[in-house]
């Protein structure tokens, strides 16, 4: 039979053939590592997908050669404290520093090592600082250290991001490990969302490109916090066969995209519950559209309005904001097909609109969902029967203090 | 000499031919006027713009009508309170009595009528009230209640807007007045922005539609406070030839153009002034784009970038954010060709930006300028010669406060 399993504490070293280390380089922060590597065994076939910012980080721009070239990779250098964005001439430098120390350290080839950074932008990265965290990293490369990768790479996140899954194919069993981190731009702009994923699974170079194009197109493709995108936003999707164990039917195809959506969803929604100022997730369902990239756009439309999710913060049914906000989506649809119900575990469980009008409902019914900490909205515009699913938040004082401090 | 002379306390009554009239309907509020009646005694060549929002309200569906037929206008009718939204086939119903309602008290057909109204969304007009508020309006007709007329239109407005211009063309003198009621979506949606621009100039009905749309298109289009537009977002036009004055020369017509650009300017400005929880005015000005339409998407993406605007509110110059914003509104330019400036007079006092990269600059310096109410971004993305300017606010906690709070 075959299986989806989640690994308790499981991270990016659950997959065979998966190292990382950690290493404090005090780039920013002064007591706690802030450089972590993670290096596989085996060549791994990888693939990653960028941020589409016009202003992209050094490492970004090495990254997107990389990958255009197929580059098998050995390892990931990330340092979280400095973004190593709108650095020039330089961060190009920095960025194939940090490349050249790895590959050093760990015996490979430059080109071989990937780099993500994260944290201040606009400020030169401090290389001796770097040189010195990647090389303590490098020395303490275990299976072990995953949960501490996922622990070093964070900014102003509250708390690590791991997940594993292990699936049960026709010919074995393979495992999917990721971590990531998040949503925190306070001091002065952490750039900002990266993701690693790693599997042991055999996968051809299509299978890897193509599995995490599907799988982030409806996971960290479909998050919002602030509706706004950063300069170093990263992720990369590794496979090293070290299980031995390839996709040979079609069910294992489905399984494999299934657990690496499975996996990325949660990653996802992890950056959301940890987004800046965040008391309320929010699930927009938006039903009956026409194509599903209309879905799409009026779930992320409701999902980045300000008035929106400051009603979502005074835990206030405000369907009227909602439904103003699908309609500036600019997506045609007949305000007098339009449906609206909310729920705290079902979307159906209260109905506010239908045919575009105010049911008769109790205020307090409405108020006691959308005062849970997880509601869910669902919106249908009665156009057709394509769906699309955003994850947000609410927008609340904390944000606004949390991004209103000086940087100083 | 042709000059344009703004009217100390001038209003929509200002040029000739126009009365205005108040009542206290109690529609919503109790101890105010909630009803404005704005006559032309001479038939108005009219046209207005509406809400691009696919949700809109039943003045607005009715108004479409009468703006494609070109039909000529006596009379507006304004009620504040209830924006008469999401009411179906009764606010259709409803929208039409308002029109036969002032028809009959002024003795004109119920389509030379044009009806606004702006505030609670969901719930049908209280039309004895309506009806009630008409009436009293229209016995009141004065051309010395313009000013209270704006008065009578606002919602969560802290002040009326009104504004009047006269204009010196070659063969006499005409008045462009103008009123408009903004920002404020407490209790539960103020719906939201209305305008009424009148004037005496004799305009044929191309002078009044394109007029209109050029002064819109660079005032009323061009700010932002929550990127949210709404149900009920209505400018009108009219021109009512009282002064016998016709644009006769080149030079009228750019006159009149200006005239009613500044007019319109003042009036959108003083909407973002009175923005909900707005402690700042920013102008964003973005420089050196390929086209105006890819000038305009990067001002308006900086100009709602919630990272931004709460920046702004920490007097926090943080161009990290406003490049990383410019970044991702949909338009190609190269990173290593941005320059950035702020000022708070002029846009070039202190550049904080070249060549994509931070310059050495005083932070208080910069942090002086963001502090004051009222300052200049400049952006310059360097891929051409067109340019737009948008004008928003900060995002404050007052701001939160006011959206997050219960309806009941």
């Amino acid at each position: 039979m075959q299986t989806i399993t989640p690994i308790p504490n499981g991270s990016v070293t659950s997959p065979k053939g998966f190292k990382a280390g950690v290493g404090a380089g005090q780039i920013k922060y002064k007591d706690r590592d802030d450089v972590a590597v993670v290096v596989s065994e085996p060549t791994a076939v990888s693939h990653a997908l960028f941020t589409t910012n016009q202003v992209a980080a050094a490492p970004v721009l090495i990254g997107r050669k990389q990958i255009a070239k197929r580059q098998p990779l050995q390892a990931v250098v990330i340092n979280a404290g400095n973004a190593n964005a709108c650095t020039g001439t330089q961060g190009i430098t920095d960025t194939q520093q940090m490349q050249a120390m790895a590959g050093q350290a760990l015996g490979y080839a430059p080109e071989a090592i990937f780099v993500m950074s994260t944290g201040v932008i606009g400020v030169p990265l401090p290389m001796p600082k770097v040189q010195k965290g990647i090389e303590t990293a490098v020395a303490s490369l275990s299976p072990n250290l995953g949960n501490q990768a996922a622990q070093a790479i964070m900014t102003t996140d509250t708390h690590p991001k791991s997940q594993a899954v292990q699936l049960t194919l026709s010919t074995g069993t393979v495992t999917i490990g990721g971590m990531c981190k998040g949503a925190g731009m306070i001091h002065p702009n952490m750039a900002t969302m990266l993701a690693l994923v790693t599997t042991d699974a055999e996968l051809t170079q299509e299978e890897v490109g193509d599995g995490l194009q599907t799988a982030v197109a409806h996971t960290f493709n479909r998050i919002t916090i602030d509706g706004d995108t950063s300069t170093n936003d990263t992720i990369l999707l590794m496979a090293n066969g070290a299980s031995g164990v390839s996709l040979v039917t079609e069910e294992d195809k489905a399984l494999f995209a299934e657990g690496l959506t499975q996996l990325c969803r949660t990653l996802a929604q992890a950056i959301v519950r940890d987004g800046e100022g965040v008391t309320k997730f929010v699930e927009i369902q938006v039903t009956g559209a026409k194509t599903e990239a209309e879905a799409h756009a009026i779930a992320n439309t409701i999902g980045t309005s300000p008035l929106v999710k400051t009603a979502f913060a005074g835990s206030d049914a405000n369907w009227g904001r909602i439904l103003a906000a699908a309609g500036r989506a600019g997506v045609v649809f007949e305000q007098t097909a339009v449906s609206l119900s909310i729920g705290k575990n079902q979307p159906d469980e209260l109905q506010l609109l239908a045919s575009g009008l105010p049911l008769s409902y109790a205020e307090a019914d409405a108020a006691s969902i959308f005062s849970a900490s997880e509601f869910i909205v669902q919106v249908d515009i009665g156009a057709g029967s394509k769906t699309a699913t955003v994850w947000t938040s609410d927008l609340t004082h904390e944000y606004i203090t949390i991004n209103a401090d000086y940087r100083t």
